[in-house]
């Protein structure tokens, strides 16, 4: 049953406008599949690029319709990943976090569709030039990786510079879409669609530790903030401009704002972050969720909030957010 | 003409669920009266509290029903200010950035609306607890003073804590409220209507420079950041956690990132920076306006962007976004 029908469902042959984040870790190949089966696409979280992680995931979709997305200055390291990702045939690749320039028509090529994750504008220009067929504008309200435009003000101004210079091209919102109000809203801004992580990552499928999905049941929207200490103790040298969105909790007290002593610290404390999240700890480790955690009360399928989403959002057009127009 | 009604036009008798944010400086009384002539609710902004100011922009307002609003923990210093702006019987006062408890009793008292603009989930509690008629959302994408929380997750959080512990109280969204996508877009998101500052404060009424008005059509919504530089360099002892949105320019490269420097150097830079302002360079000195500033190509009558606004909005609304609904 296809609730509303915009661009994205009819040219992605979709029966919701609602694709997951290929969140790093927690988005395998089981919540992929689960998004695409109950009508929306699925993107399995390339990550860092683990290979054999990879295939265990795309066997984990079981010939599910799936695509997948990479962090674009990690897959620069290990260009081969891709070709050997498209060889699974991927509905869509997503590229997020870099220059999208040498990856673009590889993918293309493959017959998959590029969606390009934008955190600014000079991004979205960046995708137009590449001929990317999917916009994705990610507001900083985002769990993960990101960076500072706020959703609202940026997916119509990302909007308008489509409609100038590549009117073909969709454009999803990410960044705080935790459910069917915040997709209704995201139509209301120009969007075709939405990009959904953290209410996914809150969802049965995701590979996220029992205590972690405990922790954002827990938490309000105030309760996360925007740092650079995850990657920091991981010694993952993610480009400045960008930031991780996660729970606050003591790893972060202890640290944010106090970067350089952790840079110091990290022999120790490195192998201390790492092993709290193997151990499903939400105190010692980033728990990887943003403000909509504000609006999440429960861990529930995939494929119900999928539905739910599009279902609630259905309802809030067709009773105009409860104006009355005249 | 009324292009849509809400709760809040209905409350407020309004035409337009429109109302302006009282932005210290620009928004005078000229600017508030445009705002409700056209049909919304203009406030006057009290800023820091300059009595003989206040008396102006009232006179100014020329009968025009409008109301004003006070920056709270500045308001608590001299308290006096209040009780002479309620002789001019202001439709609505608003307080910002501090607790409202001190106030609550004389604005209700004296048969104003009591308007609460809130940064966090925390102060949407504060606001339930004093009874405010109407509680604003402040997202992180508004120019001037606020927080990190980002509109589109803030707004339906705030409205589902409303819906529980106080139904009767109204909700507006603030940050990055451009045109009417995005008043549309805070209907669905459980808003019953909008507060808007930068889009007015690039109106013909507002109170700013013309080469600062320039500088807004010449930016996009990438050209602003969150610093406390300006409050350092006027030395206005903001409390913390809450920084501004202005534009970057040499006068932000320079020192955001480098405050303390800046604190050590104000004997100089402080004078240095008021005569900037006071000259309209829009380089070396904070230019006051947000991310909707990616959407704003002309220095339009105030009247105009409202009755734009929600004449978009309704369009917006009526064509459901463009998505077929089934």
């Amino acid at each position: 049953m296809t609730a509303l029908a915009t661009r994205l469902t009819r040219n992605l042959d979709l029966r919701h406008p609602i694709v997951s984040a290929p969140m790093a870790f927690a988005g395998g190949g089981a919540l992929a599949a689960a998004v695409s089966r109950a009508g929306g696409l699925g993107l399995i979280g390339g990550g860092y690029g683990d290979p054999a992680w990879l295939e265990q995931q795309f066997a984990a979709a079981d010939g599910a319709r799936v695509g997948v997305g990479f962090i674009t200055w990690s897959l620069r390291k290990s260009p081969s990943l891709l070709t050997d990702v498209l060889k699974h045939r991927p509905a869509a690749v997503m590229l997020s976090f870099g220059d999208p320039r040498p990856f673009a028509d590889e993918i293309r090529g493959a017959g998959a569709t590029l969606i390009c994750q934008c955190q600014d504008m000079a991004h979205v220009m960046d995708a137009v030039e590449v001929g990317a067929d999917v916009v994705v504008a990610q507001g900083a309200e985002a769990g993960g990786h990101g960076a500072l435009r706020g959703t609202l003000a940026f997916v119509p101004e990302a909007a308008d510079h489509l409609a100038q210079h590549a009117p073909r091209t969709l454009l999803l919102a990410a960044g705080g879409i935790g459910d069917g109000r915040a997709l209704a809203a995201a139509l209301m801004l120009g969007a075709d669609g939405v990009l959904v992580g953290t209410r996914l990552w809150a969802s049965a499928e995701a590979l996220v530790k029992e205590r972690h999905h405990r922790a954002i049941v827990e938490t309000d929207g105030d309760g996360t903030l925007r740092t650079r200490v995850p990657d920091i103790a991981r010694q993952i040298p993610w480009p400045r401009g960008f930031t991780a969105r996660v729970r606050r909790n003591a790893f972060t007290d202890r640290w944010h704002g106090r970067e350089d002593a952790l840079e110091a610290a990290v022999a120790e404390e490195g192998p201390r972050y790492r092993q709290a999240f193997e151990a499903g700890d939400p105190d010692h480790t980033a728990v990887w969720f943003g403000e909509a955690a504000g609006v999440i009360h429960s861990i529930e399928p995939a494929g119900t909030i999928v539905e739910r989403m599009a279902a609630e959002a259905a309802a809030r057009l067709r009773s105009h957010g409860g104006a009355t127009l005249s």
